[in-house]
């Protein structure tokens, strides 16, 4: 009975694991659409997006067996219940990635910004890095790892600032540009969010493996 | 035993109630400041966020003691994971509270488009009667009622976007009024969201009837 729970409990981290290299994969397709005026792409992002809901919902459906059917410790139903928590996480980032990918269809091709495309391009990658390094100490189960990589997301929010500035100064030179000017401000900030949730998933495993709550970015979003 | 827990059920779900309290409270005071420019306003508003924290903290804990000791039956647990779940969303919610009213700070008193602020007190005001009705919907378990309450965010949506069209088209003609448009048109999307928490908070009711996921707004985020 035991073992059997162990194994499950394994298949369970792998499976969530997967649902967030599926999540990272939506964000960095749905930028690269974006910055690359790739409809057809962006299409993709959001058909893509029902196989993040329902690994949501297979996730769920496991969690909830594993609780009712065997009972676990405290100590295993803090990892079960967290799961279930980072798994709504993952799903919202997921979201974020159809955001980007329909803000493609906004944007207007006379008034491009490729300055700012480049930055929003550098957002992503930063995103992409932070998001496997999380991953992996989220199955490492690496608390000290974890509070290091959250570091990472001031990173992020600095260009996020300067896709905000260079906007900005954009669209008050040139009323042509305020429509994508809005529009790119809008998709850096979707990635700054992301950059967030990250940071939750860094927040987790410190409290998977030291079993209280921290704050590793006073300015995140859960 | 069984009293005991059903007792205990109770309160979860009245201290879950009045933590949706807390945090429509907070979204209400954070677009009065914003659009009285407000700033003692603000600062309580961002001060309060830690009790909205807090609570989620004090609900997780509560969860944790019943699932661990009293080892509910399915559909019990059911609405104890649905708390927890719907919880995390509130939280996020006051995090929106707290986006808002920290934007307070960046408004730009020389370049004020009050019919855009007009705009924005009239979604927060369908907000507010849209999320006191779910809120009391969640109470009474009546899930018809959150089907219907479910609708009136394409009413929020609609003015949403209203708000973009207004701020686009005062940003092409008048480039003082770029800094302010840029952060109306932020605040309008927070407000977006919300309504899009608290569609999913409709879906929550749902679920804890009739025990299957809907989808009562195809662009909602959760």
């Amino acid at each position: 009975m035991r073992n059997e729970f162990e194994t499950e409990l394994k298949n369970l981290h792998i499976r969530f694991s997967e649902m967030a290299m599926m999540v990272n994969e939506a964000i960095q397709k749905s930028v690269t659409a974006f910055i690359t005026h790739d409809q057809e792409l962006a299409k993709k992002v959001i058909q893509n997006d029902q196989n993040i809901n329902n690994r949501e919902i297979d996730l769920e459906k496991r969690s909830f067996e594993m609780i009712a059917l065997q009972q676990p410790v405290t100590s295993d139903l803090r990892m079960i219940v967290t799961i279930l928590k980072a798994s709504s996480d993952l799903e919202r980032m997921g979201d974020h990635a159809v955001s980007i990918a329909r803000a493609t269809f906004r944007l207007q091709k006379n008034a491009i910004l490729p300055e700012v495309e480049q930055l929003i391009s550098k957002i992503s990658h930063l995103v992409e890095s932070m998001f496997n390094q999380a991953i992996e100490a989220y199955l490492q189960q690496d608390d000290q790892q974890a509070i290091e990589i959250a570091l990472e997301d001031n990173d992020i929010d600095k260009l996020v600032r300067t896709v905000n500035q260079t906007c900005i100064q954009s669209m008050k030179t040139n009323p042509q540009a305020v429509e994508n000017g809005t529009t790119y401000m809008l998709v850096a900030n979707y990635l700054e969010r992301t950059g967030d949730y990250v940071t939750n998933l860094c927040e987790w495993v410190v409290y998977l493996k030291q079993g209280k709550l921290s704050d590793l970015n006073s300015k995140n979003i859960g």
